[in-house]
């Protein structure tokens, strides 16, 4: 493992200091929400069981990618050390449970993180699928007051504070945008990944923290351009892994993903090079179709198989795209290692 | 009517003032949103259509009571001009686009300032149902980051920005935690008024105008003291509008509300005086049931007339507290007057 020197002269590698930081948004954001969640509480039954319902869902899991993304451009721009800033690191990850509790809903998704999606456990709790549904969207809309809530409490400079919320703003009116494109089957495949992964998986989570740390204008439009590609690579090895990939590791299948319409990076390559019409006409009969016959599943995911090596080596030249952008960056030697870092660790995640 | 001085000595009374930042906030509101809907118009069909409804909504009118309230307080704290801040001004109306788009969609509301609830227009557009729900919740959510977009546009100083954030995400927990009590019967009903009016419709506009205008600490304590009496009066003030008031003016039907289940002060207020049970009995056959006898409905209002002299005189001593206390305030003589001119235009307003 290549040994990169973070923050304060330690050295450690990229997947100690990613391993670092999820152990802390782990630790710490059930004890942030706590005293939200007691408010609520204060406040009547159904409150409490709105606010929980967030709780619950946030301290279940999830990879934890954005806050390690906002942490290495926090150090990266010569923060300290990441931990310095946990409250934002803890507003990202309330930002997507805000996004993750309102589109679950929207894609009538049952299970999320191994236990039930809000509106199914709001469902249940009230006994009413109506009471669900509107839990649910107050619940995603309590979650985002919380992310900016928390962002608030990051003790930095106001001006820093000030870009900082622009950025969450902007990801926030993207990632709506984009889930409007999607969720109707509107607008360029390249469009949707753009605004619902690039910015606020890759993009907006390095922005944030490189404005934390004071980074200047010219600073923020190098990191930009750094991170288009990474953000598309992140796509691209989302959709490898969701229709190669283990699925008691991702927690995703891929015939799940061909019935639930995911116009992905295998698709859009199978039908680029499609020819005769053969392969569209076959897509077309299972993708976005709940109950499409088990044997054109089988064909399509068969035929996807013959798309891999080109979407892999895609996803090579995106990481390449990435890391030429970062070798022509005016950064210290330790802050290029811990972005050089974060680009392996997301081109070759395994989950 | 009152002579008031506000901002650079202009002698106005607070009825010129308030129409002023009226006309200002439906001039500006469309020109604002516009490169946003032009935005989202690029990126495809329906994410225009989601975006316009956003446009349709807030250019259709509304009192436009925050942004008067902000700008009140922004001046009174020593702010030149209340235009000085116009996307502050902007941004409370937005927030409240976001809070009634998801609310109508809770609410079944079919019908807002005289045109279809954004549900209703998108359930139209997309001649479906479920697409109508789900795009009232994505408008919501896109009104939500514009508000923030718009509020961070303010020309200030890095911490005041900070702060008047605060401010906005404060009003956005707190008003969600209302509509979760709210749509759930549940809580006090004082708690709910305190939640979905006082704060985001008088606390939090008021520290927000404050917060730009720089005011301390010790200001603000003082000034969240006024506004807390005031809110109530405003309350109650709307509900005795929605009771007794002119449904051409306010647009509000007294058995529309009844139906709807709404805990009005004035049937708080005859439920409280109910010695025999009787009262009681009669609103249970009505509260809340779509489908009450039209006889039931008549004789409810009946009662709740008898209710209506011991509401006025709350609403009374509501408004008299607030001005005790803004007689207290360590302020200029001008914003005295700017600040004692909201509590009366509240108090009596007609629509």
């Amino acid at each position: 493992m290549k040994e990169v020197v973070v923050g304060s002269s330690v050295s450690r590698s990229f997947g100690d200091f990613a391993h670092t930081i999820k152990e802390a948004v782990d630790r710490e954001l059930p004890r942030w929400l706590a005293p939200h969640v007691a408010k609520a509480k204060e406040l009547g039954g159904t409150a409490f069981a709105v606010s929980d319902a967030i709780a619950q869902f946030v301290t279940r899991g999830g990879k934890r990618v954005r806050p390690v993304l906002m942490g290495a451009a926090f150090e990266a721009y010569g923060g300290q050390s990441a931990m310095e800033i946990l409250p934002a690191l803890l507003s990202v990850e309330l930002l997507q449970a805000y996004l993750l509790i309102h589109d679950d809903w929207m894609d009538e998704d049952e299970v999320r993180r191994g236990g039930p999606t809000v509106h199914v456990a709001l469902r249940e709790h009230f006994a009413s699928s109506r009471a669900g549904e509107i839990g649910a969207v107050l619940a995603g809309d309590l979650a985002m007051g919380y992310s900016l809530t928390a962002l608030l409490e990051t003790r930095t400079t106001p001006d820093r504070l000030a870009e900082a919320t622009r950025e969450l703003a902007r990801m926030q009116v993207e990632v709506v945008a984009g889930q409007v494109l999607d969720v109707y089957h509107d607008g360029k495949v390249e469009t949707v990944h753009d605004l619902k992964t690039t910015s606020y998986t890759v993009r907006g989570p390095l922005l944030l923290g490189a404005s934390l740390a004071g980074a200047s204008a010219s600073q923020k439009a190098e990191l930009e351009a750094f991170a288009q590609p990474l953000g598309l690579a992140f796509q691209v090895r989302d959709d490898l892994l969701g229709t190669f990939g283990d699925p008691r590791k991702t927690g995703k299948s891929a015939a799940g993903d061909l019935q639930q319409g995911k116009r992905t990076a295998l698709v859009q390559e199978l039908l680029a090079a499609d020819r005769s019409g053969e392969d569209r006409a076959l897509v077309e009969r299972v993708l976005g179709i709940k109950d499409a016959p088990a044997a054109d599943v089988a064909r399509v995911l068969e035929r996807l198989a013959t798309a891999r090596p080109r979407v892999e080596a895609r996803l090579s030249a995106l990481l390449d795209e990435s890391r030429a952008h970062l070798a022509r960056m005016d950064l210290r030697e330790e802050a290029r290692t811990i972005l050089a870092g974060a680009v392996s660790a997301l081109g070759e995640r395994e989950r």
